[in-house]
């Protein structure tokens, strides 16, 4: 079946490295917004009987909105199966109602989503308890080859995650580059006050890699680099799989670290590392016929 | 069954006159934004057990995010019964494809909400064929008993719509005023311009009030007006059900009429007119019981 990549605004620069892996044509979209301020999605390359991806992040509230309009144009105009690939899953944070009369916004999005795609696609959701919420085949996909591949160039001596709960992606990135990894042992002391504590790991002189998953107010990063540099590590990067950076947090992270680079799940200056290679794999599992009813 | 309102940031004011007539309590809610900007809605006020009407509008993305998240809320804290009350129902323009590749943005809101709503309440709906869209009772309410309450006591002597489109509000409008109704023959001549033409009624020295479904950009309606003061009317009034007021489109009319009132759909300095006891109506179709699985 013939695919296409149909972008939506977050996601133009991803959706053309995604085309060029798969060989497959990128949609041409007009978005316009009416005088009185709703959105207009109309898919401008002919959909029919193909097999559309549409690329669009739910981070933010309008985004979230085209992504919905995008995937409906596609499915409305003749697409014979039409699969959201959402490469920064917005939202994941809220998989359940921890303080009573709470939003499960996870859920929201993955329903709302799954209403007008038959399968969602995204990469390294905050919480894997979001899928679960799916009646669609959903597929979460991990992109440390590409981490790897590209701080593999630098040299790196040591992985490190700024917390215990991050041990699994120091650990993934640490195989990809033949090194050592570990935790910070990172305690909240009160609501505006955590400890940072190095476990018994030289750092003298070596060249120390912090991943996060999602780079958001920067605060626990920007104070971890600190702490490594103040060990004497020569160099410090700073990476992570989504780099959000509200409210400008990266000039904060940039002053304590060598480089910062992030993936191109949201795109901007520091999004260097391209996912493409594992993204374009995940939609071949779903393609040709070759589509699990679940996965 | 208990009922509560609970509104969304759209309605405060129409959340409060709806549960004036229905004797119910209004809920309490938490917003916020997150510092990567992502929303948090969190009903405050104890929905358990209780039936919760939703008030919110759906024009605005951030809007339209709020209100499904506020109508999860609600579901997932125990409510026996999510109701969806839309008083300004946005996106309705768009109910199918016009032009190949397009968005059918009403399905997209419809079937959204009603993922997490039992049932739907709107205000008189741009386009009904939205309402063929949801799997869920759906109910579009008429508002032109409050419409006509308000310019009785202006006293008025005709009503005229800006176009033959519009006929059956002036009509219904000018039967609570006991008075006669017409509709201006308005032809597009192209993109830019319109004729208008007034048949053959004397508008001098007449009280007239001129009414259409929505004011977006206002421009027809600003026309006419103009129109009915070259033709010596007496007085020009200007009402809505919906006063969107794109641009501050409103200045452009008050240049040219006595008044502008619209309805409280969406809240502003110009929603004089109060639709609560035909929304509080509707509700109590859908309470205690009495809920029709279609209407």
């Amino acid at each position: 079946m013939e695919k296409i990549v149909v972008p939506c605004s977050s996601s133009p620069s991803l959706a053309r490295s995604v085309s060029d892996v798969l060989g497959a044509q990128v949609a041409e979209v007009e978005r316009k917004r009416f005088p009185d301020g709703e959105m207009y999605v109309r898919v401008l390359s002919d959909v029919a009987g193909r097999e559309a991806f549409v690329l669009g992040n739910t981070n933010r509230d309008d985004a979230y909105l085209e992504l919905l309009l995008t995937l409906d144009a596609c499915r409305e105009n003749g697409a014979s199966r039409v699969i959201a690939v959402v490469p920064y899953f917005g939202y994941a944070r809220q998989h359940m109602v921890y303080k009573r009369g709470e939003a499960v916004s996870s859920k929201v999005m993955t329903l709302t989503i799954g209403e007008f795609a038959d399968r969602i696609i995204t990469v390294e959701i905050h919480d894997e308890m979001t899928l679960k919420y799916s009646k669609r085949p959903f597929m979460n996909v991990s992109v440390y080859e590409s981490m790897s591949a590209y701080y593999s160039r630098k040299g790196v001596d040591l992985v490190v995650s700024p917390d215990d709960g991050g041990l699994h992606r120091a650990e993934m990135l640490a195989k990809g580059l033949e090194c050592d990894f570990f935790a910070i042992n990172k305690k909240r002391i009160d609501s505006r006050t955590v400890s940072m504590e190095v476990p018994n790991v030289d750092v003298k002189g070596k060249r120390v890699l912090l991943v996060d998953d999602i780079i958001s107010t920067g605060g626990t990063i920007a104070k971890a680099a600190s702490l490594l540099r103040d060990m004497g590590a020569s160099s410090v990067y700073v990476t992570a799989v989504h780099g959000v950076f509200a409210n400008n947090s990266v000039s904060k992270i940039q002053e304590v670290v060598d480089e910062v680079a992030v993936t191109n799940t949201i795109e901007g200056i520091f999004s260097k590392i391209d996912i493409a290679p594992e993204l374009a794999s995940a939609m071949e599992v779903y393609m040709d016929g070759r589509i699990p009813e679940k996965l």
